[in-house]
């Protein structure tokens, strides 16, 4: 079955974020808003456990991140994805290397940007007018995620929590 | 917001169970299959640690479930939901109880019937087509449940795990 790592945000920020994924994008039923930490990967329903052990160590291992959104960015030419861009947080990025850096169900195949995707799965007509309408709009948040969660994606595509890992958590 | 707390079944189960509500149930969009074991109450935003604190107790107060389906059935007259009854169970009882005994937000205002529902929010003629399709099931499946999940509901209806909790963990 099919794996995932994210982290989800305040409720605040998941219903801003759906305002414009209800319209803009195709994955927006299958998923609520996040931010990935670890692509999906394949792997048996009897790695479960093992999983789970690691990501509690990794958990443990790092503090709750502040994030803070700023802008509106896209992916183009490489996808046409536009997303609320995450600032660069060096905290972030070291939960997402821990997840990434090889003996954990492979290397990341791309750098890491962390972001909250609001639109996808469009054409490229409608790309266009959609970034420039989405280019506009005024963000500017801060919050705190405490937490990782594992999730897994169920046979009608849609992705499931699983569990959770409190970030500093000897739990 | 509100919060509710469900347990979710396996990956196997789960897609079994969407079959079915894929096709008969309105609120397919909304949440995975699940048992309620708490239902869906108000609280603030402010008041999540708490009901965490409370909650990572009750789990740890339990030990993981085995339960059992042997057959689909309807809370009709009450109300044309058709759902995969949990045969009654002692443990699984016991963790609603401490959920619903008056000190964590009410108690409950019907009787505990643990169950995965499989179709809802049809009309009466509707219903009486679907049961008579429905009640042909032949199920016999057995799992065991080993955590409890906080959930809760997005402005869009859609319900969010939050944080999840092992039992008979001292985690």
């Amino acid at each position: 079955m099919k794996f995932g790592v994210a982290m989800f945000p305040s409720k605040q920020l998941q219903d801003k974020v759906n305002q414009y994924r209800k319209r803009y994008d195709a994955h927006y039923a299958l998923i609520p808003p996040h931010i990935t930490v670890k692509e999906s990967f394949e792997a048996d329903e009897s790695e479960k456990d093992s999983i789970i052990e690691y990501l509690k160590e990794v958990a443990k291992n790092h503090r709750p991140v502040e994030i803070e959104i700023k802008k509106v960015s896209s992916f183009v030419p490489n996808s046409q994805v536009i997303y609320f861009k995450v600032e660069k947080n060096e905290q972030l990025q070291a939960i997402h290397d821990d997840l990434n850096k090889g003996d954990f169900y492979g290397e990341n195949s791309h750098p890491f940007v962390p972001h909250f995707t609001i639109a996808q799965g469009q054409t490229s007509q409608e790309y266009e007018d959609m970034f420039g309408h989405l280019s506009m709009i005024g963000i500017d948040h801060s919050e705190t995620l405490n937490k990782i969660s594992l999730c897994f994606q169920l046979e009608n595509g849609m992705w499931q929590v699983s569990e959770t890992f409190r970030l500093g958590s000897e739990e």
